[in-house]
Formats: structure tokens, C-alpha cells, sequence
């Protein structure tokens, strides 16, 4: 049911790379995927003016992005590419801020037709030193009974 | 910075405005304010390519930041600029598509240092009609103890 | 067990009390339904003792009770009985004192697997009057690609 | 500022298990506090008939309920006990079935202030094997501008 001929495993870090890249959005942000297998995902913005808020700190909307997107990439590794995002919820630790975004999200459960997912969300300094900024779950789901895979790529 | 000497009346929606202009995030996405009184307050943003994803749709994390946005400055209409987003949820309800983004937020209720404020997203085509994309909750708080004591007199 | 040759049509309000009264955990906390058409559901629970924490106020755990349940319900005029609930945030905004809680739940939207609903929860004081202390917002979905199918024809 | 001569150490594991007996509601379902200790807790409650839904599994109001004060409890372990449940989001990844629901919570963040906390609840069967059946994260704020622990115990 699920693919047609497809395993799986072909939708890598580099299909999930162009995935990225097919985001327009995503590339206005300008974030990176680093990693992209077995239930977890992470993806990397690195901060600039443009990604700020009022009072330096990068603003919550990128946050939110990151959470979004990183939470259905890490799904997708359970799921396949033919998914939707369900909702998230978030919540912010800290003000947000350092020189790189950092965003981890792992499946905690997947199903046939969702997934539920973690993510953490750190800053990273000069040194590299990682501190938590936020904190987010949500789930995404396959497309609306279409079979996972046949109609992408 | 904020609450230098002004009181919170003086927070309008000329004001606002001037708020969402300092945020270099906002002006990258392109969004305007164009209600904030009373416990409301209103962003939109016109859609163009660069806040697609892959598929067409508006991009949840342009979604999500205008949720997170959106509850905040709904917030500030009760508890003054002095605040900070405390987190929020958001459920998408279909694929956004149209001309342009609004959200509409308004405050369920306020307290002294905390305001608890609901969101609909909704996309409005070229003929004005408008259909909800998403709904979202969330909170914002004063600042930690701080500036915010200040123009509570 | 759900939708045994029943058509969702036939699940009224009548249909929603068994459902109701067939919950144990809901005839523990003596929950009772008192609208279930069309997108909406009400729930109210008479306060009693045994639903207040230590503060006498009524429990954290008794209102998000309420409003898995009712967002479940509300979700299911649209759906039908055989759903589950997915998920859902709730905040509280301020403690919950009075007579009887009130758990109102309508349908955002709903597709063919799934439904976004809000809940509004108020307390209703000896007169009647009525105050928010909670909104929550959450999805339920058809259970997984099977009973469903039989009701749906 | 803090507590008025009590150190937060005083507020220990029987502390707690004090605090929880002292919920009218957490003796209904018949919850027991077994870790409270360094930004963490720990809630168990053995399933019986009487917290089970209609289909037979643990109802989803009795998942939500140990992650309300689960959070709130790992939250008092930072913040002391004189706080309330700002709100929390919970998700629920399969049907909970087993001899015993276990709730466990540990602080992401904690400030002044608030505290956000994350949590985890499991199915554990006869053999004590562990299945995950919902995840949440919240938040738990210090009672309004009361000095922490003063007006408690």
C-alpha cells in the first residue's frame, strides 16, 4: 500500500536536503538540514539581522519555523515525503540568542497514517556551547488517503 | 526600551505598527498590522512566492509566525508593550492558499503579568472571501519583573 | 463495537448520552451531556468536593478531563461515534470556583478523517452567571482506516 | 525574597505526597507521588475499572489529568509549592492499555517566575514492560506576586 516500489530509505538526507531546498520559505530563512534518519531530524539556521525581533533576540516566528518544519521532517523518516503538518505547540524557555539555531526533533511514535514528534530547539555560540531556547511537539499526518510515496518524487 | 516614560494608552495602533517595523523578521516576511485596540489585534500579510513550500501552499512556519505574532500584539493591548511570548499551539485546519494571510487575535483574558489569547488564521482570496486555515492559543507575560513595574505606576 | 450497523445520523443527542454513560472514568466524575448537534457539544459537571485540589478550586485534572471530552464529542457530530481523540493544549486563565463547569466545544473544521475543534470552559456561580476559566483547542481522528469505513457507506 | 525562612529542600518527597493527598480529586483516582526530587517527578496510578473509557481503555481525561499535575509537581520541585498550572499540551500516541498508567515530568526551564516542563506517560503491563501512551509539555507559574512558599504549609 504504502510506496509504489519505493522503500523507504530513499528518501535520505539528500532527498530530504531538496526537499528543503524546494521551500521557498525555506530559503528566504535560510536553514540547512544536518541530519535526516531513523525517527530523527535536525535542521540549522545560522543568525542574522534579519532574523530578529525588536530587542535583538531572534524572533519567535523563526523558532516556530524551525519547530514546524523540524518536527515533519523527523516524521517524514517514519512516514515518507507525502505528508502534511498536523499542528505543533511550542514554548519558549528563554530569549533566543547566539550565532546558530539549532532544531532536534525525534519521533516518539509512528503510526500508519501519523506521527507524533519531539523537538528541542537550542542556541549555539562563538564556542559552540548549546543552550535550550525552546521546546516543541505536534504531529503530522500522510497526505489525505493517498499512499505514502507514490505521489512525490 | 520599551515603556520609557509612555503609558500603555499610548500603546495604539500608530504605535503598533511602529513596534512590527522594528522587528527586522516581520519586515523580512512582510507583514502590517492594521488593528490593535481593545483586546484585538490584526496582522496581514499579502502572499508571494517566497512564503510557499514545496507543494504551493503558504508555508506553516509563515503560518506559525503569524500566530505567534498576532497572540502578542493582542496581548500588548492589555498588558503593554513590556512583554515577552510565553508559547503558544496551532492546529492546521486546511492547506492555506490565497492572496493574503490574516490573523485575528483577541484576548480571553488578562491579568496583571499574564494575558491568555486565542488566534484564527484565515485566507483571504482575490475576491475577499476568507476561509480559516488554522486556529491557535497561546500566552504572553510582562517582562520579568521588570520594566513592566514601571508603567504600572 | 462502535457504528454496528448504525448510521451517523442516527448518533443524537440520546446516542451521545450512552456514549457518554458507557465511559466509566465519565460516570466517576458524573459528567453529563447537554448538546451534541451540528458541530457542537456541552458537557457540565455539578461541583462536588471530590474534584477540587488543595486550594478549593477545582482541579487542573477535572477541567482538562472536560475538555478532551467535549472536543471529542463535537469532533464526533462531524465524524461519527468511531474516533479517537488525538490531542489538545488547554490554558488556564484563572482558578475555577463556582456551582457547575460548563465544557462547549465546536467544530473548526472537519475533513474526512479528521476534526480541529475549540473548547471554551466556564463556571457557572449559583446565579447563573458564567465565567471563562479555560480554553483548550484539539483534534480527533477516524479510528484507524477501519470501523469508519462501514458507517460512511 | 523567596520563602520566608523555609529552605526549598523542606519541600521534599513526603512533602509532596502530603501536597498530592491534599487534592480531593487526585484521591479520587487514586494517584500516588513515588519521585520528587532535582526538577523531576514522578506520578503512578494503577488502572482499575472505574478510569477506563468505553472501549476499554484508559480514558483519555485520566492521561490528561496525571500530565496536568505531573507538570505542575516537577515545576514545584524548581519553583517551590506555591504555584499554579499555567496550561500544557498533550498528545496522544496510542491506546493505553496495562496495570499501570506512570506519569513522569522533568523541568526543561525553570526562572523566577515559571517554569516549563516537559512529561512522558507510559503503559506499564504485569512484567513491567514500558509502553509510551501520550506525551505533554506546560508550564507552572509562581502565584500572583505572593512571595514563594510564604502562604503555604
Amino acid at each position: 500500500m504504502a510506496g509504489s516500489g519505493q522503500t523507504s530509505t530513499a528518501f535520505d538526507l539528500a532527498a530530504a536536503q531538496m526537499a528543503l531546498e524546494a521551500q521557498p520559505f525555506s530559503r528566504l530563512v535560510q536553514a540547512r538540514i544536518t541530519e535526516f534518519a531513523e525517527g530523527t531530524a535536525t535542521l540549522e539556521i545560522d543568525i542574522r539581522q534579519e532574523l530578529l525581533q525588536q530587542h535583538g533576540f531572534v524572533h519567535g516566528g523563526v523558532l516556530s519555523y524551525a519547530a514546524d518544519n523540524t518536527l515533519t521532517f523527523a516524521a517524514a523518516t517514519a512516514l515518507g515525503p507525502a505528508i502534511v503538518t498536523g499542528g505543533f505547540s511550542i514554548q519558549y524557555v528563554r530569549p533566543a540568542l547566539g550565532r546558530t539555531l539549532r532544531a532536534r526533533a525525534e519521533v516518539v511514535q509512528a503510526g500508519r497514517r501519523q506521527a507524533v514528534c519531539r523537538c528541542e530547539l537550542t542556541m549555539l555560540d562563538g564556542e559552540g556551547a548549546e543552550s535550550v531556547c525552546a521546546v516543541a511537539q505536534g504531529t503530522a499526518m500522510t497526505l489525505n488517503g493517498s499512499a505514502r510515496g507514490a505521489d512525490e518524487g
